[in-house]
């Protein structure tokens, strides 16, 4: 017996951090007819998934592929496949992602260099080469768009210093896929996540990863096993690309029809607008903010369309804001993580979040709030977002 | 641009391993409004799926939370924060999953003493004591329902065994949790895992985990950091308890709807009553078989009423009779895994797939293809069958 009333979520208004709001379809794809995990009318769902996000990546990778888990179960799946106790790793640093980052490949045994830049900045390539001249580096590892600071790093300029130096190199692209450029292969980043959550706007839980052959060799070649079975990325190469599939796990089978309508949104919208549409819509985002007199966080030539950090005026309480934001207006917007907890307002605008309309309403319920702090608001943020939008639908 | 059309899965009869069928209730919250994972709506959510489980797992252990991944994940998880490399490892083997958890213990760098029964059979607790006699065990590992063969395992006497000898319990509940009892403080069950997709009939990817205060000790008090941030279980304490939650990772929010949902029915009917119906029906199920002379695979006293076992006729093809109910009728019955691959069939009543109709359907499917491959079918399973039912409802 339970007292316990069904689920009834709040229809909110995503447009923080991620998740981000899931189109009709993939929600309706959540509750599509369950099979069975070998059935191979669910494996050619997978197949469909993996030719579908190798378009999204950008890549020819065969092992590309979603991960029975988050994104930071890709972070996780990374570093412990391609790193072994004792090898030397770079991480760069400006972030809260980049911290996990450090803890995970801290357990793992890895002898950890820090190439730190202040949060809310690049990470200096010429820095991580300073290291790689004097060090026999194994990997190179960034996150491409930091969702606590909202700067998108260098990966490119990374990638060739990496492979000059016979470095691999781990990319973070949880908070980019699927909104922000991720060419994979012209990047030549050798092993590649990123979150379903965010940009894609499929459900959370499952991570898409690539990862191409140089890497796999090196996992492949390892001296020690991988020490997680459940992340095994040559395990789970053989139930994704397997003649004749090998059973690894439970597929999460909801998700994956989820990934799969959202992929084939993405495709449908062109990966080439779905960029666009993120970058103009977060320029109209940024003029509506500054409108407003509010002060951005990232470095404006390195700002991740995909998430804007804007810092919260003096005088404002962030969680009476966020709640009266939240609780009133069912928006979600994030707050600051770690060393600008309190400082900051994270605003995404992620996959079908990312839209004309959300624009508009952020701006005008923070407006709203921000008068009622008792912050002199100059008004006219929506006038100064909208003559940044174009007349072409609601994205 | 993509030419892959919309996923349009068929809407198939789960009678194999898992996952099983859904519930309408559970379907219907896969595809409610989505929520930020720190959203306190959400959370309390999350505080509701905690206290169900409780009542499922039949404990008052506080870290009773669900994992971002599937069964595999609990196995992971159970193993990656309790052993440390050097420690000494018993596992029970008679199946396929406690060969997963050979290979998980030692990836970890434990030292495993297998304790071996033929598959169909138990593991013999006097061969445990036999090895606790002579050895240091930090650890005993058990499946209590093993999936491969439909045996159920003797946890309670080796529960004891473990506890007289110092000797941490881990216990797979991934095939019997929701479906035959599984009372984790009264067996004194360390650290115990289910699945979400097979008695509970909850959506695949999420794995319901308990751990007592003993075995969360033993992981504070490790020498060596948990290898694995995403499911380092100190940490995931955090997020589900922590007073403020500390976020870990972003939570397959309709996931999490979905098992919420199912935790309500399995307690809205009652945890008895569920695990009498998996026994009767598994009951009917058995003279149907037998009525139609087929021989039993699992031992007779110790049989797993939510996965039953039977061997294949011989002159029977396996993959033709699997495919024919697949394809002509919708139905999914599992093959056997590793030696007995070939040689015997696994037919699941599990959860919502529990039911009359799927018995008496699942019978006369096999009757008809057992007879177009040739096999001298005597006819009467169904009735056989109805004769163990009783008059009370579609369960």
């Amino acid at each position: 017996m339970t007292d316990i009333k069904p689920v009834s979520p709040f229809p909110r208004i995503l447009l923080g951090p991620g998740p981000s709001n899931m189109p009709p379809e993939v929600v309706a794809a959540l509750g599509a007819p369950i099979m069975g995990h070998m059935d191979p009318a669910f494996t050619a769902i997978m197949d469909n998934v993996r030719l579908m996000l190798g378009q999204v990546f950008q890549t020819r990778n065969a092992l590309t592929i979603q991960l029975p888990g988050g994104g930071m179960a890709g972070m996780q799946a990374a570093f412990t496949n391609l790193i072994e106790p004792g090898d030397t790793v770079i991480i760069g640093m400006a972030g809260y992602f980049s911290g996990r980052m450090l803890s995970i490949a801290e357990r793992l045994g890895a002898r950890v260099i820090k190439v730190e830049a202040e949060w809310g900045t690049v990470i200096p390539p010429e820095a991580i080469e300073h290291v790689l001249r004097r060090e026999k580096v194994k990997a190179i590892a960034i996150v491409h768009g930091e969702t606590s600071t909202g700067v998108e790093q260098p990966v490119a300029e990374i990638s060739k210093l990496a492979h000059r130096y016979g470095a691999y190199l781990i990319v973070d692209a949880v908070a980019s896929l699927g909104g922000v450029n991720v060419p994979v292969d012209a990047w030549d980043i050798d092993i590649c996540y990123g979150g379903s959550q965010k940009c894609l706007s499929a459900p959370p839980g499952v991570a898409p990863i690539t990862i191409n052959e140089r890497a796999l060799q090196a996992i492949r070649q390892r001296k020690t096993a991988v020490p997680s079975f459940y992340l095994d990325l040559t395990l789970l190469e053989k139930y994704w690309l397997g003649n004749p599939r090998a059973y690894h796990h439970t597929a999460p089978v909801p998700l994956v029809y989820g990934l799969h309508e959202a992929l084939r949104l993405v495709l449908e919208e062109g990966l080439e607008a779905r960029v666009a549409r993120h970058r103009r819509l977060s320029q109209a985002l940024v003029a509506g903010l500054e409108a407003m007199g509010l002060e951005l966080f990232a470095d404006p030539n390195h700002r991740l369309p995909s998430l804007t950090t804007v810092r919260i005026p003096a005088g404002v309480d962030d969680a009476r804001v966020r709640k009266a934001l939240l609780n009133e207006m069912n928006i979600e917007i994030g707050g600051g993580l770690g060393p600008v907890a309190g400082k900051i307002w994270r605003i995404g605008l992620m996959g079908y979040s990312c839209s004309k309309v959300n624009v508009l309403l952020v701006l005008s319920a923070l407006e709203t709030l921000l008068k009622r702090e008792g912050y002199r608001v100059p008004g006219g943020a929506v006038l100064a977002a909208a003559a940044v939008l174009d007349n072409s639908g609601n994205h």
